[in-house]
């Protein structure tokens, strides 16, 4: 039964950082910023703008501390970095960043392959910059990559990602997230997960974030929805991909679940179609057509 | 909450009359046959494999009579055709169909720019065509084009959609269609709906035709599954499109409805990777890139 449902929901913009970094051409900061001006303009309140990473290795967050530098004038939106490492929280924090999200991997196989450490090792280190991040006067967001499943693994057990939670809530972070990096989970995995992590979160907020890959997007937005989650990361247009499934869509369209919630009569705060005129801005730089379907709708 | 989900679902394969009837390109009777067959190997038990129209004015469904002729043995699948019309009863029965499919609009606007009826004769048009099909022994379906809006009359008054069902119910036909021509639905309106429609149905099995235009199809089969709806049309790769929103995506995907049933643990019966082969071959054949996604990742 679709009941229940809540009556706000908070969307988490992550397309000038997860979007703008899975692209192959470097998106120019100005660019950048007039993007993230137009979703300012567009109601979205978080907005992912940028990693602190080595520039060598990803050129397209090489100008992170311009694009913070420049960032416009808005006092109610909450403008976060992603951080790898003790150097990107102090990078962060020293361009002017007052929230970042430290994240890990739920699966062994995906954190040796992606960053290189051991789901221990990981683990050690995200509490080490969640410390550090504190000492600087920085909000923190801990994040779970492949809470709902790995391509190398499958399932990850549940009371894994229970415990994870539960060390992250004991370390005090700010918002939790629980990410479906490689698209593998479904309307009733995601019901049975929150059914789980919801009580181990002690009130913290939880975000959702969801990808695309098999099309279960909003399928799984709206299973989450029915489990009480009111929070989630999406970018504009669809952007971003996923690495382990090549051509496979990216997180789930700011547009498209700002449209499904507002059809179903729960408040977001976010203009479709202003959000859509950066997509289109954006798809005609780059030449390409976006997975997202509303943005090529509007008028 | 995501429960009391049903353990087997039914999915009606479109693609080959739907599907095709879209495209600029005209199909080849051989490759449609071959389609056809992948389809039938695949385990869809439901297929949908022409419309009996004017050939003059529809060249991609030119070939009904010979489609049906050629039909692969498979005893245990129905094959349907679309009729508008008493001369389309009459040929879909010669021609050899046993099951039908007759709709007309909820929507007064979009029923005259689409079949040029009023919304009365159309119905008026449609008992009849019941009648002669039952006097021809075929099976019927009988469907509401804009069960969840229109683009011209927005949302239709649930009211109607149950008045018009219970006309059907009252004619005796074999099975109901609901289907959102244009995109319209969403998870609140496809349950308020079906709470409705559904005790007006009297046992008689209801498909439901969702469309993906706006991204939201999967999540109203998610909704449609909540409120105990067993049975969807659905399209290979998601073929299909709306006359009425140009460059927007058509039928939900058979592969990717498949593989959300799948993931929740509801048997369909259907080998998406035996469905995605047929959808690969009509891309090659096409060289376009259709909006389904599951099709595009299988090995």
């Amino acid at each position: 039964m679709i009941k229940n449902l809540p009556k706000q929901v908070t969307l988490f913009e992550v397309g000038p950082r997860d979007g703008f970094q899975f692209e192959d051409h470097v998106i120019p900061t100005d660019l950048k910023i007039d993007i993230i001006q137009g979703l300012v303009d567009a109601g979205l309140k978080h907005i992912q703008v940028a990693s602190f990473v080595r520039p060598d290795r990803v050129p397209q967050m090489a100008d992170a501390e311009q694009v913070v530098k420049r960032l416009p004038p808005a006092a109610d939106v909450v403008f976060s970095g992603l951080v790898l490492n003790a150097e990107g929280v102090t990078r962060a924090r020293t361009a002017g960043l007052t929230h970042v999200e430290v994240s890990i991997s739920a699966s062994g196989s995906h954190s040796l392959k992606n960053a290189g450490m051991s789901r221990q090792q990981a683990e050690r280190q995200a509490g080490e910059m969640i410390r550090l991040a504190q000492s600087l006067d920085l909000t923190v967001r801990a994040g779970i990559q492949c809470a709902f499943g790995c391509v190398y693994e499958g399932r990850i057990p549940e009371q894994r990602i229970v415990r994870i939670v539960r060390g992250f809530v004991s370390r005090g972070v700010n918002e939790l997230a629980l990410s479906d990096t490689t698209g593998m989970a479904d309307p009733v995995s995601v019901w049975q997960l929150l059914q789980l992590v919801l009580p181990a979160c002690e009130g913290i907020p939880v975000v959702l974030h969801f990808h695309d890959t098999r099309g279960l997007g909003l399928a799984n937005v709206l299973a989450a929805l029915q489990s009480g989650v009111t929070r989630f990361d999406t970018a504009l247009a669809g952007m971003g991909g996923c690495p382990f499934v090549p051509g496979a869509a990216g997180n789930i369209a700011t547009e498209d679940t700002a449209h499904l919630l507002q059809c179903m009569g729960i408040h977001t705060g976010v203009d479709i179609a202003r959000v859509a005129s950066c997509s289109l801005k954006l798809e005609a730089f780059l030449a390409k057509r976006f997975p997202g379907k509303m943005y090529r709708l509007l008028p």
